[in-house]
């Protein structure tokens, strides 16, 4: 691990107090010595009350390019389709020396948004720590959230090096791991990880509240056989996953047709009774399951039985 | 609840010692009089051994005609695509006063393969719990999978109503909820509920493994942003669920169809990129998650930053 002295800020300005900005400046102040002022905006009035007072921030700010002065650390934790607005606005404020960086899904498309409106001499480095709850808002965060998980930075050309290690140091600080890739292959490898997951359980759920002859009482009553699951993914905040999808359209478009295709193959030999695919195409998908958890992904312990009257069976 | 001396068997037969059957087993244990004796059935010594080493069953046979005998009470928890072998050989062993009943995922295949074996005098009542996690074997079971979950019970016409209302209370007793329907809702309703959400993760996880340019490792390494989730359902026991497919077709293949329309409408809604339609969709399925939680089939605690190392946030 690194020295604090090492990584440490002035002054942290956060734009956007969501889950991902509440829950960096929970890891920062729990570091302790990551950063000497951490600041906000927000454009609601009550959730800048609620940081202030919970003391996420120091001081929050309605107008983002107020809040990114002096700040020698600026993270957008909006949803992506503010990028392009927010940094039209703090594009001017910006301190010279000062790292810009993001939390946004989608990265390409931040480039694109963002870049035009980062005066020289500040380094751009985008990002996205992979982790997050179904949950949201500025009471949503907690320290550990990046803790064991990953934090992809996609440097921009012009970014300087040791600011990109600075950046790395941060996160490493926050509890993540930190891996560098273009713009592009991030958003390639997240449309297959993460936004078409996303996309197939919001449909899904969907599909099932508009049967008619099953009743939505019915739908939820029995959700525990595997459905439950689907909308747990399903809760996660309307407009941020509205912005990915409209920003990461030709990779998500392209992972939709992969897809399609390979459930059509599934169809069919549900159709000709081809028990013998099915059970190969299954057990192939078992063994990945069984690489997520070797790789710390996630825990073996059974989880469809949860619920809140139950306990977690003991695990050998 | 009912006293233990209503619903007590003399003898349950357990055919088939997977996490159903050692659950059940250790949910009779736990109640204390529910049952005199446990035996149970299956074709594989190590799984005969083990059931019998830890106390699932008092004996354990290899020919489930033998475990049935003098049985009042035998519950098939076997995969569903054995059941039309295990009933013709069971068949003429069954107790007259018996209750025939089963643990399979599809309920009108299995009325279709048991029914024609099942002697007069013996109320053959299939079942469903509606519980289950990721893991199988006789070692996966434990005694607290079935409470506040649903069971559901499609009496078949010839089923005595004082039959019913036992395996009713027997359930009960267990920890379930019980419902009863026709083996066609019942199909239909898992068909939405259960069978497709699984044979979409299957599936999603199958199209990640096949993508060429996406290494498995970037697929594992990131699959925090919702994959994960994905694969911890398609872990589930392969042979369950080819035949859960190959028994549940017209249903399956019916709900299929219906999620692809609605796959290919939100597909056409990125590609045009109307967010007003996404957002619209997205924000309809995370009402039906609020509903999930206010019946109690799963828990508001948010679970995607889940890891060995993680605590969970406290809630308030």
């Amino acid at each position: 691990m690194t020295g604090a002295a090492e990584v440490r800020f002035r002054r942290v300005a956060l734009i956007g107090i969501g889950l991902i900005g509440s829950s960096i400046s929970h890891a920062i102040r729990r570091h302790g010595g990551l950063a000497e002022t951490i600041v906000g905006s927000s454009p609601t009035a009550s959730t800048r009350d609620k940081a202030v007072e919970i003391g996420l921030v120091d001081a929050a700010f309605a107008d983002p390019a107020v809040a990114v002065a002096g700040a020698d650390l600026v993270i957008l934790c909006a949803p992506v389709g503010a990028y392009a607005r927010i940094a039209k606005s703090i594009g001017p404020a910006l301190s010279p020396g000062a790292i810009l960086t993001d939390v946004g899904s989608v990265k390409a498309a931040v480039v694109a948004d963002v870049g035009p409106y980062v005066p020289a001499g500040v380094d751009f480095i985008p990002g996205h720590p992979i982790a997050g709850t179904e949950q949201s808002g500025p009471e949503s965060g907690f320290a550990s959230l990046f803790d064991g998980r990953w934090c992809i930075l996609t440097p921009t050309a012009t970014a300087r090096a040791e600011a990109v290690e600075r950046l790395v140091q941060f996160w490493k600080a926050l509890g993540s791991n930190v891996e560098l890739m273009t713009a592009e292959h991030h958003d390639r490898v997240l449309a297959i990880t993460s936004h078409l997951p996303h996309l197939i359980a919001f449909n899904i759920v969907n599909t099932a509240a508009h049967l008619e002859r099953v009743t939505d009482s019915e739908v939820i009553k029995f959700s525990a056989g595997g459905f439950r699951d689907f909308t747990r993914i399903a809760a996660s905040d309307p407009t941020m996953w509205r912005d990915v999808f409209l920003n990461n359209k030709a990779a998500v478009l392209e992972m939709l047709g992969r897809f399609t295709e390979d459930l059509f193959h599934l169809q069919r030999a549900i159709r000709y009774d081809d028990g013998e695919e099915l059970f190969q195409l299954f057990g192939e998908a078992r063994e990945i399951r069984r690489g997520i958890i070797m790789a710390g992904q996630d825990t073996p312990a059974p989880d469809f039985g949860r619920s809140p009257q139950t306990k977690k069976p003991p695990q050998g």
